[in-house]
């Protein structure tokens, strides 16, 4: 099985390094970034040898010259900059995984970008996914969990993830440490880009067979229950202050049910420290069912996901093909190709 | 879509009540128990109205006489004494879908049974199944979590349930309220059936794709970590007493994956009571992953797991179809025969 991974980024490092493990020939790698371009991905990727390929900007040179099976593309999060990548990568009769957020489910988001993607890809007989975090952990594992429903009233998500860690830029971005009054002003009147809570339910009506009626969606400052330290800011988040943001998001469907969640970013106290990432479902009605996840390894999960599920991409019939349209992923005790027989 | 209810005990009940909510039209009942046999299967599920469905106690005459699409069977959890049931059921064309433990993955506990049941379902075109609690909450949902894994080492998986509702007679066989030392002597030497864990864990093995070397069973006793009022007993299980017994299983793969797990039946202490039935799952490995479900409705899901499957059981090619085989199981939002068209 030979891939070009397209983005080297923190995930297409990660996702190169499973794949190598996986026995995946990784022929071609293109970046943008000066600081790698003309490295060989092996070190790039910290894998203590080299893969002798060689990372390139010249990214159309590069899916042409090397017969490849699979793009892995991780490079923006939204179909408008990524289609065009996108379509040199089916142009070029690859089929493409991606872990762009937007493209989980596009038909709500970018409906002309998906029919586009998925005609080309149609005609060119390969297919396009976008997997990662969302796959199994969210969309799969949710409607998985709603077979053991009889009757459902709504569906309510919490994913929940750490700012800590990040730079003074990020936590500016997401407004922690401002006041909530500052920020509810700021956000008044302000049209917001759609978080990925929105694809994700999106794609769990679509699995379900639900009719979507309408979407809403509304950010909303997370507020500091206690003092917290910032290691980035050098300073606190006092009691009472801004720590992050969340989406809050409601999805009505023809069928009565609602599908609703929280996708928080927020810096975390000393009692969300200990729990660390969280991805949370209730599934109401009856009977009630709960399931948790808890001390989630966001980038490892997004990565494995995405490497497990490229055997599926290769094997499916060609078009835009949803994470909620595939089998059900499984992890890879073998050789990726082991999964091309039979 | 019509169906014949093959034993109306709890569980007949609560999957009758179901299938009735979702469209499905019972045509026959079946059971032995002199206290129903001749009542309307409505008025015994308390559904407040007649069906115009006689539980009757002749078997073979009620599977003969009504053309059906499908016979729920929930008498035995074992093989041995569900084969005749099956074989009646299959022999009369009917699809079989089934609550029974063993039958969940018969291929280790009772491969025979197995073979001669896939064979007589493929002459008669049809197709036999067991679903329940095991088939979503146990091996869809954990194989689907494998699918956040880059590299496992063993996956170990908890199941607790409550035994603090039931009578005397079954605390009794359970042990609790004994002391450890005469339970783990009369253990001694005495070989156990298997639980049902050991079916989940091999449907997990077989989905996954690995070959099982080893299979290890052992009963332990669960011992109070304080005081327990028992209602039933009408007394207190006193610390460092038996409050019931797991079953720890181990079973090694030649890929070197461990599978283990604990099935636990106890009288709850207080801090369990807040938490209910737990379906808890770890994937040790790279990354690691957890999930648990809480306050689990073991009855509901039970039941609401079976009645979903009925379609994919229906539209399911011939033979034995283990539920690892079958599409995710979802929610069904409309009446069950929706699910047939396509």
């Amino acid at each position: 099985m030979k891939a070009i991974v397209y983005g080297v980024g923190k995930m297409g490092v990660l996702i190169s390094r499973y794949m190598v493990e996986k026995g995946v020939d990784i022929v071609g790698a293109i970046d943008m970034n000066p600081a790698i371009v003309g490295k060989d991905l092996g070190e790039v990727a910290g894998l203590g040898r080299d893969l002798n390929v060689i990372i390139r900007k010249d990214a159309d040179e590069v899916l042409s010259e090397y017969k490849a099976d699979i793009a892995i593309v991780a490079v923006y999060t939204d179909m408008e900059r990524m289609y065009p990548i996108f379509k040199r990568c089916i142009k070029n009769n690859l089929n493409v995984i991606t872990l762009s957020e937007e493209a989980l489910y596009p038909w709500g988001v970018a409906p002309e970008f998906a029919a586009r993607l998925d005609r080309l890809a149609r005609d060119h007989g390969v297919t396009i996914t976008a997997s990662g975090l969302q796959d199994t952990l969210r969309v799969n594992l949710v409607t998985l969990l709603t077979g053991a429903s009889h009757f459902i009233e709504s569906i309510f998500g919490i994913q929940r993830n750490n700012l800590g860690g990040y730079g003074k830029e990020v936590l500016s971005y997401y407004h922690v440490g401002e006041s909530e009054e500052s920020v509810r002003k700021k956000l008044t009147g302000i049209k917001q880009r759609s978080g990925s809570f929105r694809m994700t339910l999106e794609a769990l009506a679509a699995d379900l067979g639900l009719t979507i009626m309408r979407v809403e969606e509304r950010p909303e400052p997370t507020i500091a229950e206690m003092d917290i330290e910032v290691a980035s800011l050098e300073g606190i988040v006092k009691k009472g202050f801004v720590t992050g943001m969340k989406k809050v998001i409601n999805i009505t469907t023809r069928e009565k049910i609602i599908l609703e969640g929280e996708q928080i970013l927020k810096v975390y106290n000393e009692d969300e420290l200990k729990i660390g990432d969280i991805n949370e479902w209730f599934v109401h009605g009856i009977p009630e069912v709960h399931l948790k996840n808890d001390r989630v390894s966001s980038d490892a999960v997004t990565c494995a996901q995405l490497v497990n599920r490229i055997p599926d991409v290769i094997r499916s019939a060609p078009g835009y093909v949803t994470v909620d349209l595939l089998p059900k992923l499984k992890y890879r005790a073998f050789p990726l190709s082991h999964y091309l027989e039979a």
